[in-house]
């Protein structure tokens, strides 16, 4: 199985040796290298009647790779841990593993090993390795009084495809929403060359924006203020009229979209794919229009039912 | 529970930022790293009722740390994923993570982050890191025809625990067996402080020392021939004959011992902690005085029934 999952993979220039001895060798130019993991479980973060192999590949990756680049580094490879049943198909660990391998080519780096174990449940262990190229690591802790916070990517469609998906009912017109619950596209690129100047904290949105702006707002010893009115979204919104939904709700707790949320310098021009939403202040927690929105706590990993719920990022 | 695992722990000096961000920061000072992952399975790779939670912790970084070692690298660092039941006691998650981070700093190394998740059964994943310190990695495929064969650690007494915890009958004298199950003790220091020079290839001992060394001679294009004579062990034996079993099957089929095996050029004196037990030879597969052992497979990840069997390195 370990040999079919790997044949005719081609490794990326920064995986010195690969697969097939007691360890893998990765190349950490830096002289440091970022690392995080985060464990899947089927029907908790991942359900097989919602999701392709593929988009559960993609996404296991995906979220993995955002952590890396919210440090500002670029991703360089990944290790896979996979605990499966023994009547699991060949046909979804070959389905999983394309959507891994095709997400880690679109972050830049490949899968250098893994371990393939007998389990209940399917669980799927990743964990991710970036470069820091020589920059610093940009943590939540950075950001200043009067920073500009800003968010690069998409908010809220994960959620609102979940939602869909748990309705069970679809309406029209949902394909985009389903699609950004199932492979999320978090911009590694957009963001990396970026982030050179000028941003002081830089989390990725995985717990949902309020609860991510929180661990900065926390970290960095500061408060945030919001500007609804920039974070609307048209589209979501017609969406969620046509679902009696709130589409701030989605856009504020929302996780799993894998955006990226920074603050910046004042004095910094904010670079192409970044939107300004909001201020940091003195204080703390994070506010909407200068007013809390009580009750909008994000993705708690041990609350809720056992059903698919969105994955969080540590 | 994430703060309460982290209290009070003491990062090693090449941590640089360990858990609280989107990603932890690990110095990788000979510009690469070593990295490998192993997921354990609750009564698949470790059991309740036969450890403690601080020994099924040991175990889980023990592994790991072995194959970091395997490599000729010395442990920097490791990341711990966690899937547990909503109702797992928190004294068992403290006793967990004391072992893990007792056997990480036995290894000369810290945990440097994770995940934490609500899975049905227990699972455990670790990814360990370690450091070349400027050498080359000593992978298996260097073996050549003329070289000693030799074992660093014991051998068999982990198989012999596993087989007196599944009898469930104890005869007297068996903790020492006992104790190798629970809490393997490889020998991390002997091997690094001496893998300088002469090895020609090297690995964990954890499928079995038929299995491994089967690794070397297949990766490397050799044969292995062993004696047996050289593999005995007098306290083993009075132990297995006690017990109806046989030593030799321990010694040459159990792993989770994790030893270590590896092949020396014969103009190498043999440095101290390492015991000659065999040659490479021209040929391929690995025989025991000059015959092979039919049925001496080494550990199956998806053979066997669902109850605790050795864990595998890869």
């Amino acid at each position: 199985m370990i040999e079919r999952i790997n044949r005719g993979r081609v490794q990326a220039s920064g995986v010195l040796l690969g697969p097939g001895d007691d360890a893998a060798l990765v190349a950490a130019p830096d002289g440091r290298f970022v690392v995080t993991t985060d464990m899947l479980v089927q029907d908790r973060h991942f359900r097989l009647d919602w999701s392709s192999p593929e988009d559960i590949g993609r996404k296991a990756i995906a979220q993995n790779a955002a952590d890396v680049v919210a440090m500002g580094a670029w991703p360089s490879a990944f290790v896979v841990a996979l605990g499966c049943p023994a009547d699991t198909a060949l046909e979804f660990v070959d389905g999983l593993s394309d959507g891994m391998w095709a997400e880690a080519a679109r972050a830049g780096a490949s899968i250098a090993g893994g371990d393939l174990v007998r389990s209940r449940e399917l669980v799927i262990s990743v964990t991710a390795f970036g470069d820091l190229r020589g920059g610093a690591a940009i943590t939540r802790a950075g950001a200043r009084v009067g920073d500009t916070v800003a968010v690069a990517g998409r908010l809220g469609w994960s959620a609102a495809g979940l939602a869909i998906l748990t309705a069970g009912s679809r309406p029209d017109d949902v394909a985009e929403a389903l699609a950004a619950h199932r492979v999320p596209q978090p911009p590694y690129a957009a963001v990396l060359d970026t982030v050179t100047t000028g941003v002081t904290a830089l989390t990725d949105v995985s717990d949902g924006l309020l609860a991510d702006l929180g661990h900065i707002a926390e970290s960095s010893g500061v408060a945030i203020d919001l500007d609804s009115a920039a974070l609307r979204d048209p589209a979501l919104e017609r969406l969620a009229a046509r679902m009696d939904a709130d589409a701030a709700q989605w856009i504020l707790t929302g996780g799993e979209d894998h955006a990226f949320a920074g603050t910046w310098s004042p004095e910094t021009d904010l670079p192409a794919g970044w939107t300004p939403i909001g201020r940091v202040c003195a204080g703390h927690g994070v506010t909407v229009d200068g007013a809390t929105r009580p009750g909008d706590a994000g993705w708690e990993s041990f609350g809720g039912v056992d059903s698919a719920v969105p994955g969080r990022s540590r």
